[in-house]
């Protein structure tokens, strides 16, 4: 690659003006992340009831979370200490509290807005207590990797996106083993207490840690605090009033609302293609309805929907195929369809079926040898359960082959590994061949994943993770352990909150056993979001009532709405945000 | 899908405020598109020498173009009236030009900022003269599918992206008797003068209609004017100083800059990936190179370069392969690679081998049918063209397999088809267990491309197109045809030019054949663009000095850059535009 020919003009082009300017502006110095960085952050009321910014105390609230009775034993420490109780904000605490040292991480996929969270926790344990970073994620609290995060830092990662400033990874602390590292850390760095910015599995880890580090931990007998922050793009970590949406699902889903909402403007200049767009998300389908919300697709299906309405794929395909033909009838040859990611997870009998299907193809390897597919998928037909047997015969063909030819090297097909946005298009266009082959039907095929995850944050994503950090902070000061910080009352002053993250676990089964876990939150087919989807759908089936929502703007009179779903669920008057009632208008 | 049951809750939810008010932001009225289509945007100087906006006359300026001898016999009417002049903007028009009727269309792909053309067009013709819109592209003024086009559509459609308002299409009017065609319709609906709003193709085609409706096209003997407005995404439409950029080149780069640079966030969050991205943009690596610019990623391939260098596939794969190695050893296990969509083509040889080996296996079919894959390849290396046999022997094994095995039902591989960044992660996997395979290496594959051609465009592309609009409806005015809209001067004050279209074609071969069309512009590897790109890369590949520039602002500190290769190419002194040199500061 280093065959470039010489140049006579390179000597002027590199010592340019321009060239100077533009390397000035490498390694996150382009005009807007310059910008972003000196944008002021609205600190909630609570913060500032002494005027300047202040730690909270926090007393119990009347809500009381009600824990499965075997979890609750397994939690001993932290159900005594928490009573099951969620706490709110009370007074700006006014007893000094410094010298404690406290170490924060990330954990799992990046969500924009993690470094709001860091910044805001560094300013509100203010310079007489020490924030370390720990490098790398969980990984890195195993091994004592951390260092000391200063007021520079602060101004260098304020409202930037991504989990740079420190790494992440994937590591669970849940052997003995691994708590007695986490110990000795402790004890060597002289820790009090550690803030775990995660999605569900990574405060259920918290829950974990906050129960194992309760006493004992230090010389002096007493324990390490652990407080949780939710975090995921998914939008899967939720809970009611008390945790109105995790961090990052607003930033993630008004990029995937700038792309789908772009296509959408395609479709209707090319006038040629349908679109099927699979939507980052992992099971539950906040994500997909989200940006259905934001942009009217001609078609979204919601995963959730199809489970408890026991949808079966064929009439997944066939109610797709039939809008494809109804909208070709009226000359509309072309439209959007979002396919959440975890759709086939969903589809009643699918996973077991696949699981059943990769077991009988390597007992009857033989068997299957020299026959030709058609032979082979009537041989499987008799090998498989009955019913998985019957829901793989009424599968479109396309969809039977794909399930019988795609194999890794150890006879899998890993259901999360099928590209069901392929599978899916590849299906309706059979089925329209069948219904009228007359029909034009071409179709381009997408997934919007990754380059949602690491946005420079939404005004609401920096404002909700600079406040949800003060809040960790603030629980910290005030001496507790394993709560999840949050807020309530989004649009009207955003008041802090803690969750004790013991009393949110439940039993679920996870690769076949029982775990204690933070049940992932699924869309709800009775909640306003998905009601309200419901009324608008078959509006946006048949006329193009399409939104490009646009790029997410961090100034001018666009940059402050909620999501859409969470505006209806917690039912708010307007889509407006307010973390600070004494500010007014359009801020910051 | 219409299994959903009811909820006591539906009533409440969809007669809800909040409810009512989303439902006013369907069909393009969310609070992004409504507050953009009320954004000023500045006429240019030379459209306000009288005070308020009207159009200008034109010159012949100083500046000739060369035509191909060939060329210019074939378009005797158009080159004898041009002279191959480039005409520069003279005075204000001051004659008073009406009852003129004017159809504009858009065709190919879309590109941000066709709808200010349309804008910028209808207002400097004012409503002494009639704009008509032409349906779904070219296909539409074969038919006469049009529409007048009113002050309303104006007001709907400023600013916004995509081709919508319209539609478009990729019909080529060249038979005599789809000319013909043109002719009827432009006497059955009084048409005067037809605006083509495209690429290269579709520039060449509004050169070849100039020539034929030059005159006796009317009953009174007189012509139909035809003027081309320079767009596409690709970037690969671009003459010097007189034609700087096309238009809707500058947002889609910078969306795909946005996503690379989260994507770049993302590893270097993540710690894990390397995330091998190919770019929308064709045949030239223009695209690409403004991405890299923008976001510095740890390695771009310029497809020029590769050709004029003779670099090989092996060597662009062990070249990549040693990055990986080289940043892993220093504990950067990821890394971003940009590929532009046209590499292959570009890749010496590789085009037509791939043609021969497609011959060549369906002429050996049956000999092939017993073999394993390496007996298959043995046996074609000797059947294929030596240099091609080379060639293929060459190429590292998962390529060569690939290139065996993927086959549609009439035994081609469209080089078209071939997911470069698939194929490039999988050839550079397996050259690392080659050279260390200690090494780590976990890569994850995009493809950007259809997202960006609809978005909003930046304030660039707005001002540009409405600005190319007004000369389009000027060189109407004036009576010429046969000449392209273009600006030069982006940096101050943006003046108007009319480029001879004819003039700029050349005979290139197009599918075997030689024909006449507008030389595609590729990436030179002697442009300060390019110079500076390779003056920087060896830092970018070492360090992690990425940008993630954010998505496209329309409002704030931060929404007003050049594309930094037009920039550095025009040698500009910053990244600045001025479209109007009275107008201060940020505007709008």
């Amino acid at each position: 690659m280093n065959k470039l020919t010489g140049s006579m003009n390179v000597e002027n082009v590199i010592n340019s003006a321009l060239a100077y300017s533009l390397k000035v502006m490498e390694k996150g110095h382009s005009p807007f992340e310059k910008a972003i960085r000196t944008m002021e952050v609205p600190a909630c009321d609570a913060f500032l009831t002494l005027g300047t910014l202040a730690p909270v105390t926090f007393v119990p609230g009347t809500k009381v979370l009600e824990p499965n009775r075997e979890i609750a034993d397994s939690f001993p420490n932290s159900i005594a200490a928490s009573e099951n109780r969620i706490l709110s904000a009370g007074d700006a605490m006014t007893a000094k509290v410094s010298r404690k040292r406290v170490a924060v991480l990330f954990s799992g996929g990046p969500a924009a807005g993690g470094h709001n969270v860091v910044t805001g926790l560094k300013q509100i344990l203010g310079s007489d207590n020490t924030l370390l970073g720990v490098k790398a994620g969980p990984k890195g609290l195993l091994t004592g990797n951390m260092f000391e995060i200063t007021d520079e830092h602060v101004q260098q990662i304020m409202n930037t996106g991504g989990f740079n400033f420190m790494g992440s990874d994937r590591t669970k602390i849940e052997k003995p083993e691994d708590i007695d590292k986490v110990k000795t850390v402790c004890r060597e760095h002289g820790i009090d207490a550690i803030v775990i910015i995660g999605g569900d599995d990574s405060n259920t880890n918290a829950a974990l840690l906050a129960e194992k580090l309760f006493s004992g931990v230090k010389e002096d007998g007493s324990g390490v605090q652990v407080i949780g922050v939710p975090k995921t793009i998914d939008g899967d970590l939720q809970h009611g009033d008390e945790l109105p949406i995790s961090f990052g699902f607003d930033t993630a889903t008004k990029i995937y609302a700038e792309e789908v909402g772009n296509i959408l403007r395609d479709t209707a200049s090319s006038l040629k293609y349908w679109h099927f767009i699979r939507l980052m998300g992992r099971s539950a389908s906040h994500v997909t309805l989200e940006v259905a919300l934001q942009t009217h697709p001609t078609i979204a299906l919601i995963s959730e929907e199809v489970r408890e309405c026991n949808i079966t794929l064929a009439e997944i395909v066939d109610s797709i195929a039939n809008t494809v033909i109804w909208r070709a009838k009226k000359g509309m040859n072309y439209g959007v369809v979002l396919v959440p990611e975890g759709l086939i997870e969903f589809i009643p009998g699918f996973t077991t079926m696949i699981d059943d299907l990769n077991d009988k193809m390597a007992q009857f390897k033989d068997e299957l040898g020299g026959k030709n597919i058609r032979e082979q998928l009537l041989f499987m037909y008799s090998k498989l359960t009955q019913s998985h047997g019957e829901l793989l015969e009424s599968l479109p063909d396309s969809i039977k082959y794909k399930l019988m030819a795609d194999r890794d090297e150890h006879g899998n097909l890993p259901v999360s590994q099928i590209e069901t946005e392929i599978m899916l298009s590849d299906a309706v266009k059979a089925k329209i061949i069948e219904l009228d082959a007359t029909v034009k039907f071409a179709s381009l095929n997408h997934f919007f994943g990754y380059e949602a995850r690491c946005g420079a944050s939404t005004v609401f994503d920096s404002s909700y993770t600079y406040n949800l950090g003060a809040t960790a902070g603030s629980l910290i000061l005030d001496g507790r352990t394993g709560y999840m910080a949050s807020m309530t009352d989004l649009d009207n002053g955003a008041k802090p909150l803690g969750i004790p993250i013991a009393s949110l676990l439940d039993i679920e089964i996870r690769k076949g056993k029982p775990a204690k876990v933070i049940e992932k939150a699924l869309v709800k087919l009775d909640s306003p979001a998905f009601i309200y989807f419901e009324s608008r759908r078959r509006l946006w089936a048949e006329n193009d009532l399409s939104n490009s929502p646009g790029p997410i703007q961090l100034w001018g009179p666009t940059s402050r709405q909620l999501p859409k779903t969470v505006a209806l669920n917690r039912e708010y008057q307007s889509l407006d945000f307010k973390f600070n009632t004494a500010l007014e208008g359009n801020l910051p």
